[in-house]
């Protein structure tokens, strides 16, 4: 019994190793088309930015470490077509540029996602860059040894933009964030964005809205300018395209796999495609957002881990469920925390609910002990039930907690008034005697009752 | 229409502050037998290790804030009975010895707890303490000025005991924990509690267990030694007693007013004794387990505002509800932090569960990310459902997160199964990949399949 899996970063890697613990008979292959396998991505920004020294601590597990579980890694491999009639594969050696004919019993797909890179004029010229493999990263290592660049563009404020902003003024590069949105995260409601923009435009970063990129000017073949939609002119020697990603489905869709609404693949609870014996997880498939119900595309290191444990599970004979997410997220910019779980209170609007919201500012630890630090919390609930439909945080401290701890009431389906009621860890190098999320949930619910009766 | 509160440190300036919101026309007046109130005891292992430069810091409300809202705030004023049918008060002024009759509509009583003092030859000598109320903690501050104690002993190995042990050693005044019971903490299993032991002998404090306090030796009327159980002569300028606290309920009983099985007053989820317009919050009266449904009693500062919140609240015409604990506690000895929700698998077991559970270490960040440190979370479930009974977490960092998202599960009576699915924030500066709640909840899952199938 043969277990194939194409795609050996976050959810291919976690899958072979979960079939392998599940069935230690099977045999088992990764083709991953880069050199590299098993790589966070999510730290890359660290690495830019010094934080983390050796871009190879980025590595989770070793190809020798595969091989000691008895998990065939064949590197540089690129699957070119999937016969899922005959449970056959075509791989090309990238090396040798040799194909070769390989049959599975049952094949895992993590394909991943790819960076959206606008059709624009000058988007080939050297020193414009993305940060998405391990290749780009390796490149973008390089170019900034190399060419010592001074003057950065980053094309989209999302989560890699804003860490990549920080990473930058560490390196003394100076940094202008374009982005074409009205508003720089646009997942966050406005008020939460505006504390983001707000700070990152006091760390001295430029941050440019509702503005997008139309060209890049040359000199030499090098960058050298961006040209806006609004005709402002830029000066760059860096530009990075950070504009979002999309899910890699050329190979499912040329092998007849279904893709789902979202665009990603589709997927069941399983992790099982509609074709027999072919599993997807990570980036490259959809999953369910566990509060509207509908299909939702969230491609996430944590997820793809998630899927590729149920998926390696299950493939490997076992019987596990990957239930959907609820959109939880956090990155950091400078000093700064941001996190979300669940809906705003604008996605809340659009997908039918009457959502009521509440801001609190508090301190993460007691306000008397050395080092507390402000956090903004911005809980959102269902008005006619007081069930929790998400919250944001902005802050310096806590953040993570906060939206962890409001994650886990998603996922209980609490109401304000039962999280009032929470029972959370005090002491004050920990908490202020009253955790911002009762406060908030306290606050919320009193709302409501003002509100409803 | 008048209200009068009996105590105002957590429960009681927290209740006359809600009760003020929730009316504001209403009476409010708060006797209190100290000088100060509204401060945090939680708070005072740090002012005496210096952490904390102010005492006068820990003071959350000052007398003139609660004037400006109309709060009345009597202090060295002490209620000597209660007439509860005719809802008059005995009320002595400490200072100048004399008593009168007060009136009330509705009365809270937040009369706190006391330090357990154990009846043995030697307790009145001075250098003896207890850290308890704010002269407790003057008083240590002066004595450890003017008499620069070197070597302490302190009786009880619990919260408190354990954070003066690390404020002490700020203070390079040698210390021994003298425990009377088999273990530390003997709210945690073994096994948690032996990894505090050792990270605690490693620090050189000495931790003698199984041996209790018997006699105190004295030289000139100052304590100079502490005689165990067994026998050992411990030398010690400085003796703090941290057995444990008691509710004070003389006031209560003296007025006929019912406590419970625990020993502290009784109440129900609107914070009402048994004596019509008579409330009672904070450490002075029971509540319940949320797990059991048992009576149980859980003096802790956040469980003290919470009910002071509800019981303010009522009190003044409201309608809110306290609906009991999960334990949930947490507190940090030099940099190891040790936190706690639910039940112990031994108390699990004691009530009737059929427990399963379960060890991970793992990282609270990436592991590549910069100071990342290493935690150990103990999950216990009920063997039968896998619904989660309470978390233990001991660790350099994280601890807190651990075990808020767990109080949270336990508020959502959720199930390994479901907490393996949560959704939380992963982002390296912030967590691994998979945090360590849902890997454990995955193992204990798995361990509950193959146990129970």
């Amino acid at each position: 019994m043969r277990l194939i899996i194409i795609g050996g970063v976050a959810a291919g890697s976690k899958a072979a190793a979960k079939a392998r613990r599940q069935n230690p008979q099977l045999e088992i292959i990764i083709y991953q088309d880069e050199a590299e396998l098993s790589y966070s991505t999510c730290g890359m920004p660290y690495v830019i930015g010094g934080v983390i020294e050796n871009s190879r601590s980025l590595i989770v597990r070793q190809a020798d470490e595969f091989a000691k579980d008895g998990i065939q890694v064949f590197t540089r491999h690129r699957v070119m077509q999937i016969d899922k009639i005959r449970k056959q594969l075509t791989v090309k050696n990238l090396q040798t540029d040799t194909e070769a004919s390989v049959s599975f019993d049952r094949l895992i797909l993590t394909t991943g996602a790819k960076p959206i890179i606008p059709n624009v004029i000058g988007i080939d010229l050297q020193g414009v860059v993305t940060l998405r493999n391990y290749s780009d990263l390796q490149g973008l290592q390089t170019l900034l040894s190399s060419q010592q660049p001074k003057q950065a563009v980053i094309i989209g404020a999302g989560y890699i933009g804003l860490e990549l902003a920080e990473a930058f003024q560490k390196l003394a590069i100076k940094t202008t964030l374009l982005e074409k949105s009205p508003q720089i995260l646009p997942k966050f409601d406005a008020e939460i964005a505006a504390l983001v923009h707000q700070y990152v435009v006091d760390k001295h970063v430029e941050l440019i809205v509702g503005d997008g990129l139309v060209k890049l000017h040359g000199e030499q073949g090098r960058v050298c300018a961006v040209e806006s939609e609004t005709g402002k002119r830029l000066a760059a020697d860096l530009v990075v395209v950070a504009i979002g990603i999309r899910p890699n489905t050329a190979l499912a869709q040329d092998s007849g796999i279904a893709l789902g609404t979202t665009g990603a693949i589709a997927v069941n609870a399983k992790m099982e495609t509609d074709a027999e014996g072919i599993f997807a997880a990570g980036d490259c498939c959809e999953t369910v957002d566990r509060i509207t119900g509908k299909p939702i595309w969230m491609p996430l290191g944590d997820i793809a881990n998630l899927q590729g444990r149920v998926a390696g599970e299950n493939a490997a004979g076992g019987d596990a469920h990957f239930s959907g997410v609820f959109g939880t997220a956090i990155f950091k910019t400078f000093a700064l925390q941001v996190g979300c779980t669940g809906l705003s209170e604008k996605a809340a609007r659009d997908c039918g609910f009457d959502p009521i919201s509440l801001l609190v500012t508090k301190t993460d630890k007691a306000r008397y002990y050395p080092n507390s630090q402000s956090l903004t919390l911005k809980m959102i609930a269902d008005k006619h039930n007081g069930r929790i439909l998400g919250a944001q945080a902005v802050g310096f401290g806590g953040v993570d907690k906060m939206i962890d701890i409001i994650a886990t009431a998603l996922l209980g389906k609490l109401s304000c008034a039962d999280l009032e009621n929470a029972d959370l860890a005090y002491s004050p190098p920990f908490s202020p005697v009253l955790s911002p999320v009762i406060v908030a949930a306290g606050a919320l619910n009193k709302k409501i009752d003002t509100v409803c009766f």
